[in-house]
């Protein structure tokens, strides 16, 4: 059989202040007509379908539009788990009914030993948990997710048909993945990383948890990663959804093109603002990587003139002034504190003409306030 | 067909501090067995299914279990309407699916004038709306209640079978009607009384809102009051749900037993707190309206001994102080100061051998005061 492996939808996420329900659309349909076109038996959803447990009215209502077009519009079996950003018992709201038309949708470990059959394939549904959860599941005082994880799989292969091919689609960390700048860590507390060795004895792991489908690079073991780039740091990440076929045992990266992409701009402010600069689509977020060393007044506002979605600027050269300490400046002496800002502003220390200068004015105000 | 109707069950609901899960949640089992016990075709929950737009996880749980037992348990239809207190695009997750099963769920006007028919019978089904939404859906500029109502009620009068009986269910305010003190009002900005003639057409209206099911006297136009008593005005309210039978014309009050009770208890503080005091279910919440006139030291705490759940303590007899204005206070003499306390505190005013007392006293402070 074939599916599509998506995950973390973290329906709500707004990006720099900015409100990503147009762009989660636009990615939503393109992952209805990628599973039309690849004939799909199915869709997988690994966990974080919304951003937060309390979503707001207008994110379950996206959520619940998308589900109700899967399932009751294109007649696709449905198979999704709770990650840790949702709720698991509001998200549970409708489980039972969904079930009726093939909806699959677990918040908790109760079933998550029974397989769900669909053609070839036996699927085991394993919703993000805690290690309590875990240790009142299993009868066990598990200390790791790594070893609630491992008794969990062990007592799945209790119910392998051999017969059949096995997938799991759960929403945790693997061991050896590299994380994006939009994730919320899990690692507290136990809930460490999960070894791969154990999951290898599934033909596929359709995982959720990190924003990129290149966190993890093993044959069969896959993050699906986001639909939409939630953080700068993902703006040359590639973003789509992965086509299993258990049957044939390939998968494919089917790539989604982005409504309004992130971009990073990294030049010299003058390029930026100058006749030639880079013409991209008003709606297109930007992060103004400037190279100059010396201040720029307003920069801010005159890169909106260009670029009206600016979500961040930085100065890669050194010059971002760093917060400092009131206290600490207090008691440092003037022309240090000018020899620091300078520094900070400019990129590069006082000059000794710049320094004499400095020391002389500096001389000048002091006697001013000493005078009576 | 017959039929149970019930409505505002506020789940999450709290009295005082305490939880009503356990109220809410017995009473929900009565009304489940009085709807298998009397073979009704259907339930319908008039609005007001939750407490709160962002119901708790737990209150969600636990409506969510609700519905499972009467739609996929016990195979009975629902006709379910969002009231005021309901988040509408939150309690609609998973409607579409619900609707496979017979349970009708809606909360917002789009289906509004199309009828439900169960049997012999035409549900309409009208749940909590504003104005806008009404100018909206009816494309005209309606600026009451009323209003809206009437012009809805007219075309759904349009789809009127006349081999059949019809009832609408809605949650609203119905002119005439009294209040209990657990409402929320909702007669602002133009969300005024519903008249009843309007709703004259249906041979039974089946409201929620009201909290008591005498809330409206109208042989066919009824509230059904909530399951579970919500404030110490309903101490004395019967709780229950009604059962309708349209092809016999008949509608029955029937009574709902509260798990634990809430109950005013009027009297002299000493007999609340001697021998014979009411020997109470501890955890009957306990609404205490002292007689006595003179202070009580530590009153709540000795009353707490013999009634664990005292929600509430009263003097009926005016002592209750009356909140006061800090300016006010500073203005006047302190002996009018004190007389004013002692007649709030005793009810009655100083004695005359009081009064000289108390002037000698502050003639003495004051000299105190303004000695060097």
């Amino acid at each position: 059989m074939r599916f599509l492996h998506t995950a973390d939808w973290h329906l709500g996420k707004q990006l720099h202040g900015y409100s990503l329900v147009e762009e989660q659309e636009d990615a939503f349909n393109q992952i209805e007509q990628l599973a039309l076109q690849h004939h799909v038996d199915a869709v997988v959803v690994a966990g974080d379908i919304y951003d937060r447990g309390i979503a707001s009215e207008k994110s379950v209502q996206l959520g619940n539009q998308m589900f109700a077009r899967l399932n009751r519009d294109d007649h696709l079996p449905l198979l999704v788990v709770s990650g840790n950003h949702d709720s698991a018992p509001r998200l549970a709201t409708g489980a039972p009914w969904y079930a009726d038309q093939g909806f699959v949708l677990r918040t908790t470990l109760d079933d998550c030993l029974t397989p769900v059959t669909l053609g070839d394939t036996q699927f085991f549904l394993l919703p993000f948990f805690g290690l309590q959860a875990a240790r009142n599941f299993l009868g066990q005082p598990v200390k790791t997710m790594d070893e609630a994880v491992g008794q969990l799989i062990a007592r799945m292969r209790g119910n392998f048909d051999s017969t059949k091919h096995h997938v799991l689609v759960a929403h945790f960390f693997a061991s050896g993945s590299l994380r994006t700048e939009s994730e919320t860590p899990l690692e507290v507390g136990g809930l460490g990383p999960v070894s791969l060795p154990q999951l290898e004895c599934f033909d596929y792991v359709a995982l959720g948890h990190l924003h990129t489908h290149t966190a993890l690079r093993h044959p069969k073991i896959k993050y699906s990663g986001t639909p939409v780039k939630f953080s700068v740091g993902e703006a040359r990440d590639q973003k789509g959804c992965w086509l299993v076929d258990t049957t044939a045992g390939t998968r494919e990266f089917l790539p989604l093109t982005p409504l309004h992409d992130v971009v990073v701009l990294r030049d010299k402010f003058a390029a930026l603002v100058g006749p030639d600069h880079p013409h991209l689509d008003p709606e297109t977020f930007v992060a103004v990587q400037l190279t100059d060393k010396g201040i720029i007044p307003d920069a801010m506002n005159q890169l909106r003139q260009f670029y009206p979605r600016v979500i961040e600027m930085t100065r890669v050269n050194g010059v971002t002034p760093a917060p400092r300490k009131i206290k600490e400046v207090q008691r440092t002496a003037p022309l240090d504190v000018l020899t620091a800002y300078y520094e900070d502003v400019a990129g590069e220390p006082l000059s000794s003409v710049q320094q004499e200068i400095a020391a002389a004015v500096l001389g000048k105000v002091e006697a001013m306030h000493d005078a009576p």
